[in-house]
């Protein structure tokens, strides 16, 4: 972890400007992330009345990205910055896009759960609560790799990707087999099979969220390559 | 379709880089267009060759945004933008983001039609080729409506959506009867599922950079409103 590089300007009014977008993020981050965790929980234990609450809860979320975005826009034009802070306001605008996402998918997935509850549940929910474990670790890793601007921390969400790619074909595996044996079983299969895929997509988004924590440190742009690539870009600017 | 508000600058070089970069983003938008056609194209009449193609040109979309990206921050730190150019900016940031994501859904069905294209294929591509031509269309005109700048043209693409939700529906209706008749339809019907969903994604991509354009035109930020509130919004602010 380095010494907070953002705490150096003569304008302590613009300190606090930058400190409370960062806040703001975490706080977006953390709802969210709340919100993955209960519309999970809602869809294992058949919790239909948590799965209402946590698909509910998605309107803040978005309330909470439209007025970081608006924040963003208001530090630009006033405080015209530039090196780290402005990658700083370039990194939240993408982060909240990425955050906004996420939310999303919780809601779809509470809302499956919501209508799932009541019915007969395929075996695969063990391994779903597995995927969403997963899924919830890397965002709130990236989170706080974030808030730490930790670069060998966002640095290890991007490689655990695979770990959560793999549960998903793991996963759709098993849901194909449960589909196969029971016609009946296909159209609640295929809900859960969109439950997984949306975790799967819940780790892209924290890895998207892990890169630009390493582009707003480093100000190296790492999508689009392996881990291996990005650790290199890392280090030679690190020289 | 309203006059150029942009063509207003003292320095002509900072005019020439605003229209570079608005270009900039056509140019993705109509390759990351040419990849989904091809991509439907070759899952529909099971061309292996072209999928290969599709697939194959993601990367170039992906080059594409990073350079997008960077020429926006230095636009940022150089210019200091303000108002309509700093939206412009903003916009621009938001939508490439989207057409990439947009390309790599091409990428994914084009693998898809790579994969299927030796085998047996299902019913149900005459309507993927209808949903495959709404979702580009929706593309098509969300870029049209940047180019001009023109928000009647956006709000109508954002109208449009619910035409690609409720192809997507019939199809995934279909899909499902598909799958019922023989188990051995599972595995192809739930690659063609995905290919469905992510043009339904397509159509969702195409409607958030319509509402870039909104808010780049008229400075109000009309996501997560229905399309009547955000036509409401609009006039308020021509009032």
């Amino acid at each position: 972890m380095q010494a907070d590089p953002l705490k150096k300007h003569i304008s302590q009014q613009f300190d606090t400007e930058l400190e409370d977008i960062r806040n703001r993020v975490l706080a977006m981050g953390g709802l969210v992330e709340k919100n993955v965790g209960e519309a999970i929980l809602a869809l294992v234990d058949g919790d239909a009345k948590l799965g209402e609450v946590a698909a509910h809860s998605d309107y803040q979320v978005n309330r909470m990205e439209i007025a970081i975005d608006e924040e963003c826009a208001h530090i630009l034009a006033r405080r015209q910055p530039t090196a780290i802070d402005l990658r700083l306001v370039m990194a939240v605008i993408k982060t909240i896009a990425d955050l906004e996402r996420v939310g999303d998918k919780a809601e779809k997935i509470a809302r499956v759960a919501v209508e799932m509850a009541s019915q007969d549940r395929p075996g695969a929910f063990k391994e779903l609560r597995y995927m969403g474990d997963l899924a919830r670790g890397a965002l709130h890793k990236a989170l706080d790799a974030f808030a730490r601007m930790d670069v060998d921390a966002a640095m290890d969400v991007v490689r655990g990707d695979d770990l959560i790619d793999e549960a998903y074909k793991g996963l759709t595996r098993q849901l194909i087999t449960y589909m196969m044996e029971d016609p009946r079983n296909i159209r609640r299969g295929i809900d859960v099979l969109w439950c997984a895929r949306a975790l799967e997509r819940v780790g892209d988004h924290s890895k998207n969220i892990s890169e630009y924590v390493v582009y707003l440190v480093c100000g190296k742009d790492v999508r689009h390559t392996t881990p291996d690539e990005a650790q290199e870009e890392i280090r030679s600017n690190l020289r």
